[in-house]
């Protein structure tokens, strides 16, 4: 057990989660910083973090076993510990399947994700003036398209997960998006496989102990 | 030289011009596929191209000499292109060093280029309503916010290339980038590591062959 890994995180961002996720997957003991990301006009723009990280984005995962590294970007820091604690892997092993597997997380990562963030909602309702409803139409049209992309790409796992019987880096990207999809209560029945992919990792520890609910600083 | 990769791209798609830059620093052949952005509602959401991609957004690879596997996601290309054909590298081989490219590339491909995509300026001044100066402060602001991230994030470079005297996976997100930022007229005196490193890129074969204005499909 590595006990020199940091995380800062937020119990409710999504992109910590997958990180947790990660980390939980690989057997890897960390700590926590919890960072708010709406108190005190969200602790991420603080001197203190920002120090830390000019990307004034979470997650951070700080490696004390490696001098001390500081890694930005969920998907960079799964790429990381999958490079230097390389058992149990999050990418399969061969170089196709690898890219079809950073295809559809990437698709989450860069392409539904960001355009739903906490920053991006707060622009659309402070500085452009909309309003709630449109504001949650905007919300459930990036999500339904994006979702409706990686379900038409998880056909080629023939309802299997990413790495055969494992979950990894593919699962730990869907689980938080489909978390966030949950909370804000829209309508998943047009994604089957996306669901029963989710269904099967949200029985394990792995999961289960990286949902925002159980994290120390849940509200 | 491999011929058997087929880009499906656009001009002025900065992720196709990121994979075009990584492409020609491995001095890979390709075949261009043009996928109109606007012309026909967007050719790519055609139900020719869809089948091939899902996720409907540019660009793809297409590697005849792999079972001719379809990749999608710029970065998701990248990796392979660096799996597949290793020499020269694009990404550096420490794993610490590998991480800070691709937390500073992935600021790039999911925390700033998204957020100023052709689709989403489409709704915001479509459903959105939102006035061109409005969608002009909103490109800025998040153009800005990224731009400055990656500024003080390129201090660990002290003033050399991502891969000391060579560029690679980041030298490919960031001049795309500069692009854009040109194209929309944007102030950039604040950003001189970034400039200075694109400087170095801009002078390249690589790049010059890579960029929009010199692709058979350019308007």
């Amino acid at each position: 057990m590595n006990t020199e890994l940091t995380l800062y995180g937020y119990w409710r961002s999504s992109a910590a989660y997958r990180v947790r996720i990660a980390l939980n997957l690989k057997g890897l003991a960390y700590q926590q910083v919890p960072v708010h990301l709406v108190k005190d006009g969200g602790q991420q723009h603080s001197a203190e973090y920002q120090a830390l990280n000019p990307q004034e984005l979470l997650p951070l995962l700080v490696d004390k076993g490696n001098g001390g590294v500081r890694i930005a970007q969920s998907l960079a820091i799964l790429e990381y510990l999958d490079e230097v604690f390389p058992t149990p892997a999050l990418l399969p092993s061969d170089p196709v399947q690898r890219a079809q597997v950073r295809a559809l997380s990437l698709h989450i990562a860069c392409d539904l994700h960001p355009l739903n963030n906490l920053r991006v909602l707060q622009y659309l309702t402070g500085e452009l003036g909309v309003g709630e409803p449109a504001k949650d139409i905007w919300y459930r049209h990036w999500l339904h398209k994006g979702l409706a992309a990686v379900e038409a790409g998880l056909a080629i796992f023939n309802d299997r997960l990413s790495l055969g019987e494992r979950p990894g880096y593919l699962e730990a990207c869907l689980v938080p998006q489909l978390y966030n999809a949950r909370r804000f209560n829209c309508d998943l029945d047009a994604y089957p496989r996306i669901l029963a992919m989710a269904a099967r990792c949200e029985s394990l520890d792995a999961f289960k102990q990286a949902a925002p609910e159980v994290q120390p600083d849940v509200q």
